[in-house]
Formats: structure tokens, sequence, C-alpha cells
């Protein structure tokens, strides 16, 4: 099944707050993580995403990508969107394929807000 | 709007894998994760958290709860049980009032699955 998601980037969820254990988030930015995180809890987008995250120079072919999760290309193909679109991952198309490459620092500091520095 | 979840508790979802970064998560580990993370992906419940997480001793009473999120007390306790379920709360009721208490590491286990320990 193919969720439809409103996505932000990382960096401005994370530009927002302090972390959540350190005072009590406000509204904005609980929405702004929420989306962030919802990006990620999803299984299909946690394996593609710890594929990429785990390849060589933290970067994978979508051709790669297809086979290990056993899902069409479409499906795959819009839940690297999710990921791209909400940064945690970066697309470059290389001839035939598109090529998608870990952003640096984006998972962590999605853990950074999750507990105290 | 009160969505419902299935949930799975913090410690089962953290037992069962390595940072997504050092190697592919498998697909039962990824739906554990994805239900841990889908607690957290919602405003209200990372605002709830958030002010669970930041009071004195990390509790906070069920009555202190419901005007800072401005939303009814049914649709708080549905989320407070969210979050409880998922392993990020505990609750106890002394006399009249439930009080919820943030589970010590609970944050640090899912923010340590995100990225490389």
């Amino acid at each position: 099944m193919v969720t439809r998601l409103e996505v932000t980037d990382v960096s401005s969820a994370v530009a927002c707050c302090a972390p959540l254990v350190r005072e009590p988030i406000g509204q904005t930015d609980a929405e702004q993580l929420a989306v962030t995180l919802k990006a990620l809890a999803d299984p299909a987008r946690l394996r593609l995403l710890s594929i990429v995250a785990s390849s060589e120079d933290q970067e994978a072919c979508v051709c790669d990508l297809i086979d290990p999760i056993g899902l069409s290309q479409p499906t795959v193909s819009h839940h690297l969107k999710v990921l791209t679109e909400a940064g945690f991952l970066t697309r470059s198309k290389r001839g035939t394929w598109a090529y998608y490459r870990l952003v640096p620092d984006a998972l962590q500091q999605v853990s950074g807000l999750l507990v105290s520095a």
C-alpha cells in the first residue's frame, strides 16, 4: 500500500527545537518533527534507507534496491521519493539509472532531537 | 483525529537490530522499528512525551497534560496509551489521577538504532 505523506526536510525539522527531554516542544516544531519521523516510520523505507546507508560510499543504484525489497519498482520509487523529500537521501541520475545517497548527518540530527546532546 | 496503531514496545524493537547504517535491516526488524517510530510520529504525542520528559523526575500528572495540549481528555488519554504501549511511558495511578513517567533510556534506544554507536 502506498500512502501519501506531507513531507518536510530534516534540516528544517531539526533547526527548530531543543531535544524533547530538555523543554516541552511547541506545536509547530512537533508538527515538523512528526512529519520527519513519519517519513522514517515505514518498514520499506527503513529497509531502503538502511541498504543505502550501509552501502559503499552510502550510495546505491535504484536498480539494486528493487529486488531486496520485494516491492514493485513504482512503489520503491515512491518510498525513495518520500525519503528524498524528507531530506534523508539525495538523488542523482547517471546514465540510465538513478542513484540515491545518504545525506550526511540526517539521521544523527533526528537522533539528536530525541535525546539530550 | 484519533488513529489506531498497532504497537510494540521499544525494548523489543531495539533488541532486534544493528543501527541502520551498519547493515541492511531485515523485514521483521524494520516492521518493529516502524511501529515504534509511528508511535512517536504524531505532534500531540511528541508534545506529551516532551512535557513528561522535561518535567521534574520526568513524571507528570495527566491532569497537567490536558490544558497545554489543547485536545479533549479522551484524545489525550488515547495518545498517552499509545506512548505507554510503545514503551516510552509508564503509568501509575495515585489517588484520583494517573501519572505518566518517561521510561529511562527508551528514547536513547531508538536514537541508537538510527545512528552508529
